[in-house]
C-alpha cells in the first residue's frame, strides 16, 4: 500500500459516490416534473426521463464523450475517446477513465432532463427520443468542449465549475428554444391573449424529486473537484447549501408578503434556483456572496416565469426560469464575486468579459442548434402531438397506460394490447 | 501528497457525504409527515420543511452556530463565530471549519422538523416561521453548546454522541410545549372526552419518508465521528442497524399479537424509535444493547403514543413519542450500557447521573422555552389557524393550492390571484 | 496516522456507504412492489419490506451470518460467528467485522425482498413472517456459504461477483416456488384459460422505487470490492451503468415498436433488468459486453414475463423475469465474457461449466426448499389468504387500514379498534 494507491482510491471512491449522487437526480428530474404536470401526462415525463438516462447514457459513451472530451481539434471539437477507444492520455486523472467518464455521463443526462420538462404534456415521444440523440451524441458534448475540454472557451479563461453555463443555461436555452418551436399547450393561453394556469398534480410527488435533487447536487458541486483531496470540497458544499437556502427562503417571504401566502411551486423552483446559480462559482465565491447569489436567483426565477408568461411561451414544469435565468446570473457572478479575480475582488473586467461571451455563445448554441434540430424532424415526423392524443393524455396515447389506477379488477390480456393497435393504427 | 493531505481529504469527503445523507432526512421529514396528516394539509407541512431547510439554514448561519460553537462564556453560551467570522481556533478539526459547519447545520433543520409534526394541521403559518427562527437561532444553539459546545454539561462528563437528548428529547419536549400551547385540532377529543383517529392521507407516502430517514440516519451516527478513521465507525452503523430492526420487530410483532394486526404507522414509528435510541449510544454500547435499546424503544414509543391520547394532547404524528421518549431512554441507556463506564459496565453511577441530570436539563429547557416563545408570538399574531382555515385546511388557507389536481382542466391567472386576494383580506 | 490506518478507515467508510445505499434499495423495493400492485394492497406489501429489514436483519444476526461465514464445516455450512462472536479470523478483513456485517445483512434482506413482490396480494401475512425468519436464516445463507463463504462451489472457481446467482437467481427462484406453491391471484387466469393484467396501481411510486434501486446498485456492485482501492472500482461502476442504460434502452425501443408505444412498466423492469444481469461480472466483463448483457437481460425479461403467462403463473411485480432469468444470464455470461478465463477470452469451458453448475445447484437449492417450507408451514398455518381477506385487500385485512384516506374526518377510536376485533375473530 503506498500513498499514490490510497490517494488513487479515495479519489475513485468520491467520484462514483458524487456520480452515483448526480445520477439519483434523474429520479428527482422526473417526479419533480410529473409532479408539476398533470395527471394525464404523469407516465409519459417519467418515461422520457428514463429516455434520457438509457438512450442518452448510450449516446454518449458512443459518441458524446469523444466530441466532448476527445483529443482537441482547433479548439472546436474533440475527436477521440468513441466507445472509451482511443487516446485519452492528455486527459490527467488521478483516477481511471471508467469512473470519470460515469462522472462527466451523469451531467449529460442532466442536460436533457431539463428539456424534457419545458415540452412536457405536448411533444410526440418519437420526436423527443431522437432529439435525446442529438442532444446527448452532439449539442451539448461540442459546447462542452470549447469550456470542460480544452476548447476555444477554456482557452480565454472562462470558469464554469460545475455547470451553471454548460449544464444549466444551455440546456434552459435549448429548453426554451423546444418550447417555443413546439408551441404552447392547447387551453394554455386564450385567442384574447390571456394566460391561465394547470395546477401541479401532486405537489407532494414534486417535493420527493425536489429533495433528491437538493441532495444530488453536493455530488454535483463538490464531485467536479474529481480529488478528494481538494481543499475546495468543505466549502463548495457549504455555500452550495447556503445559496439554496437563500433561494428558497427568498421566494418563501416575497410569495408570503406579495401574496399573502407562500406559493409552493414558487418556494420549489426558488430552491433549485438557488442550487443552480452557484453551480458555476461554488469553488471561487464566498459564504456572503452565496447568500446574495442564491436571493437574486429565486428572485430571477419569479421574473422569468412573468416573462415567459407575458411573452405566451409555455415552460409547463419552469425549465428556463430555473435552470437558464439562474444559470445566466450564476455564470456572470463568478465575474462579479470570484475571490480571485471577480471583479468585486479588483481582478478587473476580464474575467466578466470572458464569462458573459462565453454564456452569450452558449445561450445562442444552445437556442439555435435545438431550434434547427427540431425544426429539421418536424420534415419527416411531426414534433408536436395531434390534438386527441394531447387532450386524451400522452399516457394514454404513448405508453396506453394511466399513471394510477384505483380499480382493482383484471383486465383481459387482448383488450390490453387491442388498445395498442388502434393507437398504432 | 502527504499522509496529512490525504487523512484530511478523506475526513472531509466522509463529513461532507454524510451531511448531505442528514440533508436528505429533511425529504423523510417532509413526506412521513405529509402521509400521516390529512390530505388538506399536506403542502402545509413540506411548506413548513423547506421554511425549516431554507430559514433554518439561514439562521443557524448567521447566529444560531456562533452561540453553539463559538468561544465558550461561562459554560452557558458561545460568543464568536457568527456568520462564519471570528475566532474558532478552539474547535480542534481535521477538516475544514465549512464542512464541519454544514454538518452542524444539517443537525439544527432535524431538530426544527421534529417539532413541525407536533403541530401540524393548526398552526398560523406565520406564527410557525418566527418559531423556525427562534429555535434553529436560539433554544438548540444555546443548549447544544452546553453538551457539545465545551458548556457546562459537556465539564460534567455527559455524553450524547449524535444526539439521543440534544436532538431528540430537547426537540420532542419542545414539540410536547408546543402541541399543548396550540390546542389539539378540531374535532380530536370529543367533549365527552374520548379520543379519536384521523386516518394517514398517504401511507406509501409516508414510507418513502420513513425510508430516507433510515438512510440518512447512517449520515447522522457514524458520520458525527468527524472523522473517518475513527476505528468506530463499523459498530456505529451495525448498532444503529440492529437497535432500528429492533424497534420496527418488536413493535410488528406486538400490534400482530395483540390487536390482531401489523399496525402500519406503529412499524413505521417503531423502527424510527430505535434509531433515535441508539443515537445517543451508538459509539458506546454492545450489539446486543443496541437490541435491547432498540425493543424498548419500539414500546416505549407505543406507550407514550397511548399517554398523549390519555392527556388529551394533539401530536399528529407522533413527534413526542418517537423523538423524546426513545431520546429520553436513549439517553439514559448510555449511564446503563455505556462499555467504558456504564452501570452495567461496572462504571458506577456517576455517569448515569450525569446524563439523567443532563436529560432532564435539556428537556425542561426544550419545553419551558418553546411555551414562553409561542406564548410571547401569540400576544401580537395568533398561533393558532382560524376555524375557517383549519376547516379549509392549510394547504388552501395558507398556500392557496392543494396537494393533488386532478382536473386536466386550466383555470385563469386571474382566478388563481384572486384566490389570494380573497385569502389575505 | 499512518498509512495502514488511512487505509482501514477509506476501506470502512466506502463499506459503510455503500452498505447504506444498499439498504435504501429496500425503500426502492417497497414502492416499486406498491407501485406495481393494485391499491388495495399497497400497505401490505410495504409492511412486507419492513419485515424482511426488520425481522431479516435479526435472523440473520442471530443465525444467517454464522451458517454463511462461520468457520467452515466440509465446505457445507458455516459454524461460528453467530451473533458475531465466535472465531471469526478466517475472514480476511481490512474493515471491522461489524462494517462487513452490515454490508452482508444488507444483502441478505435484497434477497427475501424479491420473494416478497412475487408473492404480493395473496399471502397470508404470518406465513409469510415464517418465511422469512426461513429464508434469512438459513436457506439464504446457507447457498451463499457455497459461492462467497469458502463453501464447495468457491473453490471450484464459481464467480459471482456482486451476486447475480447468489441473490438475484437463487431469490427468483425462490420467488418463483413461491408463486406457484401458493397459487394465482382470484381473477388473474380464467377459467377458460386466458391471462389477464391487473393494472399498476401508482406508476410514479413504482419509478421512485426504480430511481432508489438504481442509485442503490452501485453500492451494491461496486462496494462489494470491499476495498476502497480496489482498482476496479471505477470500471465496475460504469458497466453498471452501461447494463442499465442498455436494459433500459432495448426495452423501450422494442415495445415502441412492436406495439407502438413504449410500455412504462417493461422500461422500468428493464432497467432492472440490466442491473441485475452485469451484478455477477461487473468486475470481470469489458463495457461492449456488458451492453450486450443489458441488451439480453431486458429481452429475457420480456420473454420470461410471456412464460409465466403461458405457464399460469402469477407473479405480480415480475420477480422472476427480472431477478431470475437476468440473474442466470449474468452468471453464465462470466463464463463467456470474462475478460480473464472466459470461453470468448480464450479461457476455455472451465468457467462456464463452473458457472453452469453452480448456477443450476443455487436454482434447485433456491427452488425446492422454498416449496417445502411453505408446504411445511401450510400445514399448520394457510399461507394463502381467504377468498375474503383477498377480495378485501390484504391492507384492511391484515393492518386493518388503508394506503390512502382523502376523507378529512375522524374516526372513533373504538371504532378503529372494534375493526381489529372483527378481524381476529
Amino acid at each position: 500500500m503506498t500513498l499514490e494507491t490510497l490517494n488513487a482510491g479515495l479519489d475513485t471512491i468520491w467520484v462514483v459516490l458524487t456520480a452515483a449522487m448526480i445520477l439519483l437526480m434523474e429520479g428527482g428530474f422526473a417526479l419533480l416534473e410529473a409532479g408539476f404536470v398533470r395527471t394525464k401526462n404523469n407516465v409519459n415525463i417519467i418515461m422520457k426521463v428514463f429516455a434520457d438516462i438509457t438512450i442518452g447514457t448510450l449516446c454518449y459513451f458512443v459518441v458524446g464523450f469523444g466530441l466532448m472530451y476527445g483529443m482537441d481539434v482547433f479548439g472546436i471539437i474533440g475527436a477521440s475517446g468513441f466507445l472509451l477507444k482511443g487516446d485519452l492520455s492528455h486527459i490527467d486523472l488521478t483516477i481511471s477513465m471508467d469512473a470519470y467518464w460515469l462522472f462527466q455521463g451523469a451531467f449529460v443526462i442532466a442536460v436533457i432532463s431539463i428539456v424534457s420538462g419545458a415540452v412536457a404534456e405536448r411533444i410526440n415521444f418519437r420526436a423527443y427520443l431522437i432529439f435525446v440523440v442529438m442532444m446527448t451524441a452532439f449539442i451539448y458534448p461540442i459546447a462542452g468542449h470549447w469550456v470542460w475540454g480544452g476548447g476555444w472557451l477554456s482557452r480565454l479563461g472562462m470558469q464554469d465549475f460545475a455547470g451553471s453555463a454548460v449544464i444549466h443555461a444551455l440546456g434552459g436555452f435549448s429548453a426554451l428554444a423546444a418550447a417555443i418551436v413546439i408551441g404552447p399547450r392547447a387551453g394554455k393561453f386564450t385567442s384574447r391573449g390571456t394566460s391561465s394556469i394547470s395546477l401541479p398534480s401532486n405537489l407532494p410527488l414534486a417535493s420527493v424529486g425536489a429533495f433528491l435533487l437538493w441532495f444530488g447536487w453536493f455530488g454535483f458541486n463538490a464531485g467536479s473537484t474529481l480529488q478528494a483531496t481538494d481543499v475546495r470540497i468543505g466549502h463548495i458544499a457549504i455555500v452550495t447549501m447556503l445559496s439554496a437556502a437563500s433561494g428558497g427562503a427568498v421566494t418563501l417571504l416575497y410569495t408570503l408578503f406579495r401574496y399573502g401566502r407562500s406559493d409552493a411551486p414558487s418556494v420549489i423552483n426558488g430552491s433549485l434556483a438557488g442550487l443552480v446559480g452557484i453551480t458555476a462559482g461554488c469553488a471561487f465565491v464566498s459564504d456572503l456572496a452565496a447568500l446574495l447569489i442564491g436571493a437574486v436567483s429565486g428572485m430571477l426565477m419569479l421574473a422569468a416565469t412573468n416573462w415567459l408568461e407575458a411573452r405566451k411561451i409555455d415552460d409547463p414544469v419552469g425549465a428556463f426560469p430555473v435552470h437558464a435565468a439562474s444559470g445566466m446570473w450564476g455564470t456572470i457572478a463568478v465575474g462579479l464575486f470570484s475571490t480571485e479575480n471577480g471583479l468585486l475582488a479588483g481582478g478587473g473586467w476580464h474575467l466578466l468579459g470572458v464569462q458573459i461571451l462565453g454564456l452569450v455563445v452558449l445561450c445562442i448554441w444552445g437556442f439555435s442548434v435545438t431550434w434547427l434540430v427540431f425544426k429539421v424532424i418536424n420534415v419527416w415526423l411531426p414534433i408536436r402531438s395531434t390534438e386527441e392524443e394531447e387532450e386524451l393524455g400522452l399516457d394514454i396515447s404513448y405508453h396506453g397506460i394511466m399513471a394510477t389506477h384505483t380499480s382493482p379488477e383484471f383486465i383481459k390480456v387482448e383488450d390490453y394490447y387491442k388498445q395498442d393497435e388502434e393507437l398504432t393504427r
